[in-house]
């Protein structure tokens, strides 16, 4: 039923799915993977950068570039960070209020922070949602760029990372994980002094991954703009949608690729969830497993012959 | 055999095992769990935050203070970040080198990168290895803040966040991920302009969080340094020694507590590596999964039941 209705492009019944796999709803299963065989059409886009880099601003701008175009867009807020700072993110949605009243968009926030599993599986489940529903566009906005942020915007197709000048840290933590899988690199409020000692950081340290990145073919692009007052939006939207080209080359070999990187993270990590729920049903529930720890963390046995048993338990003799 | 030689306090046997848990050899757990019952003594220390702060200078000062009680001390440093920037703890470990001539301190780098499991079930199991050789203090020190850094001090009792003036973006992730669990927050370099209000910003953000951290019965301290002069060195050196008489307070209980989060992120980390490894097993080895991949990629077909399919065929039919 609900299927269906999303299948029409109904926004209540995809808002309602969202929110059951955002909530940890196991049932959503069925309805996702009838809704898988109709999903695949749409281009993913993965905007991150710390809090604070006008992320929310940049990607409201590309939001109208891609409605003037006529295209439809899904937007997902995705926010890894505890109950407690959850605030920003409702404020950024205001920012983007506008669009609300847009139908052609289609704004969900996601906020998952399971045990095991998590933001990345229910982020690659709602993409689906928004694949299905028939959307051209989806946006995956993410606030940081921890490890989390590295792992959902494998989700991406094309991703932009989004900087300030001035903020060393920032460079560091590109540099440390997320140089690799930067397609552009947009410094936002380039109007900023150190704006050009911003772009040069990146530039080198692009230099220095060249090798890796020429294995794409893509030569990752840096690019500034002034978020606030639409300056430089245009290319970075122009930038976006030669990225889409370049991965749609020579019969798509490069979107293959990229497709088949994310199936493999999602089908792990819907299978760890699933062995992991076992695991602990087999050992007697939370309670069965806290009695476990309990020895272990008493040193009365040891986490190596603990896991081979709780393995070889699942497994009924087949293990080890 | 190398088990005895560690547990006698042999530096060459303990770094060989180190060397192979950190190359991801499996055949080690035997060996880990032959020292997990004489592990479980040691004084184990987080030290976190962005590149840049001045962490392995702190730590520097902070080993020479153990030294200076008569402790033995063991250091790992873990860099989770790509090997295009390995360069950086390299340089890091260079800095600390005049505690090489000293038998009492022990120092090893990590920075496994494994698909499934890796950094933080290898700190964990290393952090046994010093702890079975009999360190008194074990210094864990990683790079950057995110989601990574946050999980590998889930293996410290004590965890110390550092930053410096000015960086707004560093007080953005430590609001992010790490204020719920840093114990002592250290501005660095305080000297510096804006030091203040940084200090300012840190406190405003614990009395946001106090009630959570009113239950742990710890207060975590904000303390200022400048770590290359040695200045405020002391303060934080007492801190940590105040944190570690917390904990072994009302029997241990905070301790014990602690104790047992370790035990299970350790656990489930176990079980996932040695539960995927036979899925993988299962479906034909890598060239399986690629295949089922391949299939889900091109929409034959979804995610979902391929990980019910995956699950029920490692089950032998119990699953489901």
């Amino acid at each position: 039923m609900s299927v269906k209705k999303i299948l029409q492009g109904d926004v209540r019944a995809a808002a309602r799915l969202i929110r059951r796999i955002d909530d940890g709803d196991r049932r959503v299963f069925k309805d996702l993977a009838q809704l898988y065989p109709h999903a695949g059409k749409s281009h993913v886009i993965g905007f991150t950068g710390s809090p604070g880099v006008g992320k929310s601003t940049l990607v409201d701008r590309i939001v109208s570039k891609f409605r003037d175009d006529g295209k439809t867009v899904g937007v997902l807020a995705v926010d890894p960070t505890s109950p407690f700072t959850g605030g920003a993110i409702l404020g950024d949605r205001i920012r983007m209020q506008k669009h609300f009243l847009d139908d052609g968009v289609f704004i969900r926030s996601m906020a998952t922070r399971g045990t095991f599993g998590g933001l990345t599986r229910s982020t690659a489940d709602a993409i689906i949602v928004l694949d299905a529903m028939g959307k051209d566009v989806i946006i995956v906005e993410t606030v940081g760029v921890g490890q989390d942020e590295i792992e959902i915007v494998h989700s991406a197709h094309t991703t932009v990372l989004v900087t300030v000048p001035g903020m060393g840290d920032d460079i560091q933590a590109i540099k440390a994980g997320l140089m690799e899988i930067g397609d552009l690199f947009v410094v936002n409020k380039a109007d900023r002094e150190g704006a050009s000692k911003t772009i040069r950081e990146i530039r080198m340290m692009l230099e220095m991954s060249s090798e890796r990145r020429a294995a794409s073919g893509w030569l990752p692009r840096v690019l500034t703009c002034v978020a606030s007052e639409g300056r430089g939006v245009d290319e970075i939207y122009g930038a976006i949608l030669d990225h889409r080209r370049h991965l749609l080359e020579k019969g798509g070999e490069a979107l293959k690729r990229l497709e088949e990187n994310r199936v493999r993270n999602h089908l792990m990590d819907l299978v760890k969830e699933s062995l992991f729920g076992k695991v602990i049903e087999k050992v007697g529930g939370d309670a069965g497993l806290n009695g476990v720890i309990h020895e272990i963390a008493t040193r009365k046995r040891d986490p190596y012959m603990v896991s081979q048993e709780l393995v070889r338990g699942l497994l009924g003799g087949a293990g080890s």
